[in-house]
């Protein structure tokens, strides 16, 4: 991605992405604004960045997980904007907001959780603030480089749409907190400890990925953001989705089909990719990845994103954060 | 600054200081923070970073300054930590949190002015994000390049030490609005529309700086973190502090010495340097710059800092961020 190819407004619809296209009409310079990552090119290669806030009582509780959980989570959502981009971590910088009278041990925690997540992606703790507020909130920045990093807007029809690992996780948990009960133990490490997908988003990157975007709103709303930002249509065939067992049992509570509870749920830290109709090599990516990566989906001329469920159309909603 | 130059605490006195102590404790590989920037080696110079959060209530109250005003100075404030570095700003990221129920025009109005103040320093806005939370709260990332960045460290006996622009303005301000005033234009000016020393800092750089730093937590606060990061003593001759005219009647009605409260008060955003005794230019400064740089102290061996009023020494206090 470089400046004159980010002038796209790489955004699906919603009224959170309508808020940041307004943003956008203020800024007329703000090319990066939309993408994963704003880059930069430096020394031969591009610096890449993304900041990533997450607030108590918005992104999580701390009913739910401890302060260093809180501060792993944070960060390795912001490292995922770089795992999307295939770039490599250097560095994270955190801005805590802490209420006047919560105990210094959560934020030493937190700030443990932060310097956890960091050093597990190999990248440094290069700075931060600090400062009293009425809730928790904690702001990561991530800066990484890449020699060629992959943007939303690349995708082109023929493509196939490819996502890593499993999705639904993090809205099983969730769905157990807010009904009072303890989520399944692999739903609930979904949410508290996600993984950047680092390593992912570079091999796939040299097999040829066109376009690439991290799971945060879910593929209900993400799909929509690659499509709008290469300007191609998508077909997704849910059927074909990976879910995490866990999701099986909230999908029932609800009544409503496992796949689509998948689809909506949001904050996976999975990467969708647009990947050339050639690719063929799904092993290969688990072996080295230890992960899997499924064929979900294709990219044809036009625009819009398409859901298929035993081959008929099906309206599903993004995850929204601003709520 | 190199990584391995940074491990040192670069951090006087102070309960907000030694909570960050506490944080770098468990943060063992968190080289650069108690700096004004992160920084890392990169294409042969250095890519310099530095985040801060500003939270209504606490760094500032929409009573005071308009919302536009409230993105030019979390902007300029992150900004003056490039300048402390000598860096030259590439671009910026916001993440705001606002209340669920404010208007949208004033998101709008916060962005421009976070835009202007990047803009206006020669940066792009590379990225941003958005959450509710329960008061509006901006947190700025700044990314520059230096080819030879300054940090606090480098002080050595002999060294004079300078200060750029005039002092106290800003708590001059801050006095007003504290007593239900307006306060006179130029204080109010300081306090909504700080300006980030970029220029300056590059040309004190050219020019021989050792040490630097920008005066965010006031006189009597950052004066120590240079001398703590240094080890070495500094007296500072508060006859010879260039005051802002604003400053006098504030001084006048606390009834302290205006040396004093211009010492005392944080957030001006001027730059504090340490040159070689050699150094005699001042006067070239102002004609580069646009602004006085006034020598007010000296650099022995030693620790600690030493403020003198007609030769007598005097007890001054930090400014407090963390309230």
């Amino acid at each position: 991605m470089t400046r004159d190819r980010s002038g796209n407004l790489a955004l699906g619809p919603g009224p959170e992405f309508d808020r940041i296209r307004r943003i956008i009409e203020r800024l007329p310079g703000a090319h990066g604004l939309g993408d994963d990552c704003g880059v930069f090119p430096h020394g031969g290669e591009f610096i890449a960045l993304s900041t990533d806030v997450s607030v108590e009582g918005v992104h999580f509780s701390l009913d739910w997980i401890d302060a260093e959980e809180v501060g792993w989570r944070a960060t390795a959502a912001a490292l995922s904007d770089l795992a999307a981009e295939a770039a490599q971590p250097i560095g994270i910088l955190a801005a805590v907001t802490m209420p006047a009278h919560a105990p210094e041990s959560d934020l030493l925690d937190l700030m443990s959780g932060v310097g956890a997540a960091a050093k597990h992606a190999g990248a440094e703790v290069l700075g931060g603030d600090l400062s009293t507020g009425s809730a928790w909130s904690v702001t990561v920045t991530v800066v990484g480089r890449a020699r060629s990093p992959i943007a939303r807007r690349g995708a082109v029809p023929g493509n196939r749409v490819w996502v890593t690992g499993v999705l639904g996780g993090t809205r099983a948990a969730l769905g157990a907190w807010q009904q009072g009960k303890d989520p399944l133990p692999g739903a609930r490490t979904r949410f508290a400890h996600p993984e950047p997908r680092i390593e992912a988003g570079v091999w796939l990157a040299q097999r040829g990925a066109r376009a690439m975007i991290d799971l945060s709103d879910g593929l209900a709303g993400d799909v929509p953001h690659l499509a709008a930002a290469s300007n191609v249509a998508i077909t997704i065939d849910l059927d074909a989705l990976p879910i995490a067992v866990e999701a099986q049992a909230q999908a029932k509570q609800l009544d409503i089909p496992v796949q689509h509870f998948a689809a909506e749920g949001g904050e996976d830290y999975e990467l969708l990719v647009a990947l050339p109709r050639e690719f063929d090599d799904a092993s290969g990516f688990t072996r080295a990845c230890g992960l899997p990566l499924t064929l979900i989906g294709v990219v044809a001329e036009g625009s819009g994103v398409h859901f298929l469920m035993s081959g008929a159309p099906v309206e599903l909603r993004g995850y929204n954060h601003f709520r």
